[in-house]
């Protein structure tokens, strides 16, 4: 059985796949955080070169997940973890030897196409779609972090003969949404300001539990030296491309986002 | 008279900028470094933001030279100035209210693309050429760094209402090689390893002096908003592309590396 560590075991992502392969015995699964949680089986900070080397000693994979999430990070907080810390992750992983590092990139590194063209552009039959090949346009300096951590990436595969699958993950949410983005909103609210847009926009980026633990495993099993791919669900409007997933990764989503979302509107 | 600030007065191209400046007298030149020089009228460390905008006050644009040059620079090198160092240069162009920042990004950035297929890439008839669309694939740390500079550069530009100009500046040499780089060897060498290659790249990537300051010069003046070009002077092999510099910032380089390189042969 594969060893895979995966860092941010703590965050929304860490958490369901550490849960789904403790549960269903995928993997011999490690979970690494910077704080003690049900989740966390070492406790290192990325800063922590060192620690990573130990704890990545034996590992078949790492799926790194941690790093400062939120869009709106500081300066100080994507240095520290998103660029700092990301360099640390592949120099361990490739001082420990391991082979492959699945890392959770992000939708952002292109974010400004999206907010540039929001909201038509979540429409049902909006013909526009993003793949691996767009042109970077960070929305934030978190964004910046994530054109920097695929290229860091990138230099590893083709100097250091590691193997790294990038992962711009999209709307993944939990147990709330678990089963359908419908869930997310109380009907009764859709009068207010922003939330027709939201929900337009998750019936376009939904990425279910299961999708995403999905691709995740295909991420750490296919036979792959170096990919880049936006992972969604197979919803009925994709505001990104998930045919290059399917073909260098073999994802196949099961689930949907549904076409009605607004009660007798389409 | 724009007043215009160079960082990194005391590198090769700082040096080969400000003297054009001061003594053709374009622009109200402000030259900035680390290190006292002939060529620093402001001593300050990218490292301090506070230094930095003050050094910026009532600048109409920053030509960002300042860096860690070396392609094998070390993650501490790379960090400091092209992570950190790099960062505040826009932050404070954006807190001094500079309109415009040129910023000296790399070929390195996309570098493995020519490091797989050297030496044949720099053959006089090879059709392969890189140009601003090419993936990041980039050879170092340093290529990594300058992936980031110019994600970083596109932010500012999209979010923070600032103009940037990134270049991929080609092979330019100062003094030695100013009128043509066959300049650069004793033909008594050519039998010595590498020499042959060498030559053979600098005929695909020379850019002379005079067309570096020119390159420079319609980066500060150009009316564009954001540009990524390689810049190269009109060399008969050319391993980058020229043709987008072109277009949105009217480079017209004058000067040509020689077809015939090896005597007696092509």
């Amino acid at each position: 059985m594969k060893r895979v560590v995966v860092t941010g075991a703590t965050g929304l992502i860490g958490r369901i796949v550490i849960d789904a392969w403790r549960s269903g015995g995928q993997y011999d699964v490690v979970g690494l955080a910077r704080s003690a949680s049900n989740h966390t089986d070492v406790l290192c900070d990325t800063s922590d070169l060192e620690g990573l080397v130990a704890a990545f000693q034996g590992a078949d994979a790492v799926v790194h997940l941690a790093g400062s999430s939120a869009v709106s990070s500081s300066w100080e907080a994507v240095l520290e973890s998103n660029l700092i810390g990301l360099r640390n992750v592949f120099e361990a992983a490739r001082l420990a030897g391991v082979k492959r590092v699945v890392f959770s990139s992000s939708n952002h590194a292109v974010g400004t196409f999206e907010t540039a063209n929001r909201p038509e552009i979540f429409e049902i039959n909006d013909p526009r779609q993003i793949d691996h090949t767009a042109e970077p346009m960070p929305d934030s300096l978190y964004g910046v972090s994530k054109v920097y951590g695929e290229a860091m990436a990138r230099y590893y595969v083709d100097h250091h003969g590691l193997e790294a699958v990038c992962l711009r993950i999209g709307g993944c949410m939990g147990e709330e949404a678990s089963t359908s983005p419908q869930n997310l909103w109380d009907p009764q609210r859709d009068n207010e300001p922003g939330i027709r847009e939201a929900r337009m926009r998750v019936r376009a980026v939904w990425l279910s539990n299961r999708d995403c633990i999905h691709l995740i495993e295909r991420s750490i099993e296919a036979d792959v030296q170096w990919a880049l791919v936006y992972g969604i669900s197979d919803n009925p409007r994709k505001l990104w491309d998930i045919e290059h997933a399917r073909e260098v990764l073999g994802y196949n989503p099961q689930d949907a986002a549904p076409r009605e979302i607004f009660p007798g509107v389409e």
